[in-house]
């Protein structure tokens, strides 16, 4: 099991979730106030009262022209996180503030850097850009998660669990059947897990999304950047059908799917999850479809791991589990966020 | 925050709750057992069997003739603790006895002693005369709160958080903004905070209960005896209007609000409340009002303080509060506590 | 209190419980998946996968002709624990098996072994014959206690209580105020409690069972082999009536109460419970009224021990019970659960 690695960039929200009311978020264990101020940008600082630590989130706790009110004894603060106002007495302590967290809105999410502030680059937020692209249409949600997030880093990073927990909706019997090949890229950070199948059937989520009958090509392409960001480039075309020479596709069809994985206690996950699509993109009937039946197969991962969790919960300490070829990838994972943890 | 002071009295119950049945309620983390003799008076005892732990106020435990028959075997007790009967022997071991706790019924109040009974002076029982007084007229409840006393002492000693957490009851503007004076008698053990509004607005609780229109002149005299006794000396009169040379003040209104903070465990405490007036001492309607208003207010309370004691349980270690000039009678408090548990 | 021995045997369902479906109950802390293969037999082994540690009885996980395949990723498991195949690679790791508890079927019962499954010896398994015995009909049950097992194990030893807690279904006043004789037999680690009534009211439960009318000779000979087996031989007789010179009790009613105490975590307790009699054995009135009866008395237990394990949750360390001639059986089975524990 993996600690939380500070000093990184998480995904809070999505942009769409933040507006003129007040917005409150646990990440990292750290209670979060968000809100989008009167010119248009979010703002993050903590959810805690200097002065009694009361949540600045909490009714009657109110947002008045981009100052937030505490609802206990009226201190109220700005934008930037500075006590203006306190009660019975006019002169502020100098450090009644609270301090703001960066914050980057990119790719249509919002992103936050927990940990010291000195040290956060927006130039290493990572990407995922189709998911605010014209090319791509982006289906998208999140659930919560009553487990650690390394489970779900693990259960992304092998796909094989596909066939079994995902059995009807997008897993067939070539995912598990077909080996993986794992990359790491030490200096970037990020771990790459491929399976391709020649040869396979097409699963429900597919066939019905795309059209395509019979046999299929489909490739799993995983890039995961942690400790937040895991995308799988999925390419389903017909059967031997493979990329031109010059790299174009165009008999394929292509398919994001996005994972955000935030930590929001050591026990909790906030599960994002995209699915952005370059084909059908207006049509409204697969956008339902897709969005349906990933949220499905994302529950039936929540169930699964929220079980994991309780198990590891009541077993003796030192408990070892049993890895094969197909966990090459999330060990990959585990190790280098095991380095984000101790460096 | 502060533990709990043992050898100190505190309020278990209203008069009016203990009566010929068993009654348990747990106080600073003892679970005692309690009922009205036939002679009228109340005994307390601890609520557990010596013999195997059962609760004595568990059924099918119960009472006959003023002895208490343990519904797991039979153990028999007196009203003095001592144990009459046991199963299958005549002989009733010398060590067959529940030690009871001093206990002392004064101004509608059921007031029992924690710690060593040997340090029980019902001399040293706090006063709060008004609540039996025939020139008063008393509403009075209890709700349970979800949070350390050491909250509720914090909220009661600085009422600047009437104006936002309970603006539109007792709340006005004129309270979070007027300074107070703040004394302590180290002796006595007494904290004394007074805040004098000479022109305020006048809140709906004493609007609709006094009848008076227009601003008024609100005094607020808080005197606490901790651990358990708050007492806010409540004078309410038209603007300008001052007590008389000789003291008397007939063209005000006296409202004390009582509050009664015993620990039930670390974390829960009983918030009994009482409202006494000097006015419309008759007036259903009136009482009616306050009782419930008063109760809203208590309320509004239990929820902020419930979220309050959320909030500590997941904060870390050494986290520091922020305090200014409104918090000096807490900080006060706070002191006498801590002495009181480390003397 | 007393920590759960292992290497014992212990009752982990009642045979009927357990057929070709998945059949999961923790045991001792230890969660155990269950089937009865094609051959008829029970096997038993963790109910966790080696990989990831998802619980095989969890949907999708599923059995398929004796072999359980994991929900998860697919790992599939033979009845002997052995993992027969795993995803993406044909080479099954040789540390990829699941170690079978040792299982005995007998008396009705499904003993399985906890501990080290070389110390399991078949020929230990404590004898409750009488649950499936021509001679006797049974009813039989399980419910869930949530206290610790050794809070049954008193109850059990020491029948006083049956005067309070069972009055009005198998508690008369004779049974709290007839001395009891305790004897241990050290070698075989067995608790006999006896209690021999000459003249005592017949309780609802036997007057309603037997259709005996008046007053009964009534013995309760108690027979526990710690940790799991507990035997109440109880006879019923017209007062005054003995056995025979030759052992032979014609004119007696036998009723065998036995219960099985199974701990299922440190605080919680599987409370098996079992009531054989040697009359009206075709009587199906007589069944459905004993099975409703015993069902109502083990109620009572459980929210009494269910109430006592809170208790003892709270209350400070150190506390000290009181114990009398009632409790030799129950001390005397103390000792040798906390030898078992130790040795």
């Amino acid at each position: 099991m993996t600690a939380i690695p500070r000093n990184h960039w998480y995904v809070a929200a999505y942009s769409r979730e933040i507006g003129g009311e007040l917005f409150a978020r646990t990440i990292c264990g750290e209670p979060v106030l968000f809100w989008r101020t009167r010119d248009g940008s979010v703002t993050a600082m903590p959810d805690r009262c200097v002065h009694r630590r009361f949540p600045l989130s909490q009714p009657p706790s109110r947002l008045v022209d981009d100052q937030v009110i505490c609802g206990y004894h009226g201190f109220t603060y700005g934008a930037d996180g500075k006590c203006v106002s306190v009660p019975g007495q006019t002169r502020i302590p100098r450090t009644a503030r609270l301090t703001p967290y960066p914050v980057v809105e990119q790719d249509s999410f919002v992103w936050i850097f927990i940990g010291d502030p000195a040290n956060a680059d927006p130039a290493r937020v990572p990407r995922a850009s189709c998911l605010d692209s014209p090319g791509y249409t982006t289906v998208a949600g999140m659930e919560p998660l009553r487990a650690r997030y390394s489970l779900l880093v693990d259960n992304l990073l092998d796909l094989s669990h596909e066939t079994y927990l995902h059995g009807g909706y997008i897993g067939t019997p070539e995912v598990a059947s077909t080996p993986i090949t794992t990359e790491v890229d030490e200096d970037a950070g990020i771990v790459y897990v491929s399976r391709h199948m020649d040869d396979a059937e097409c699963p429900p989520f597919y066939a019905k999304s795309t059209g395509l009958q019979g046999r299929i090509t489909r490739w799993q392409d995983i890039e995961y950047t942690p400790p937040c960001l895991y995308k799988l480039h999925s390419r389903i075309a017909p059967a031997g059908c493979v990329p031109r020479p010059d790299g174009s596709d165009p008999d394929a069809f292509h398919v994001e799917v996005v994972y955000a994985i935030t930590p929001e206690t050591e026990h909790t996950t906030h599960d994002f999850w995209a699915v952005a699509r370059d084909f059908a993109l207006d049509d409204e009937e697969v956008s339902a479809f897709l969005a349906e039946s990933n949220r499905t197969v994302v529950l039936q991962d929540v169930e699964a791991l929220d079980v994991l969790e309780r198990v590891i919960a009541t077993e003796p300490p030192g408990y070892q589990e049993l890895s094969i070829n197909i966990d090459t990838g999330g060990l990959a994972a585990r190790r280098l966020l095991q380095r984000m943890v101790t460096s």
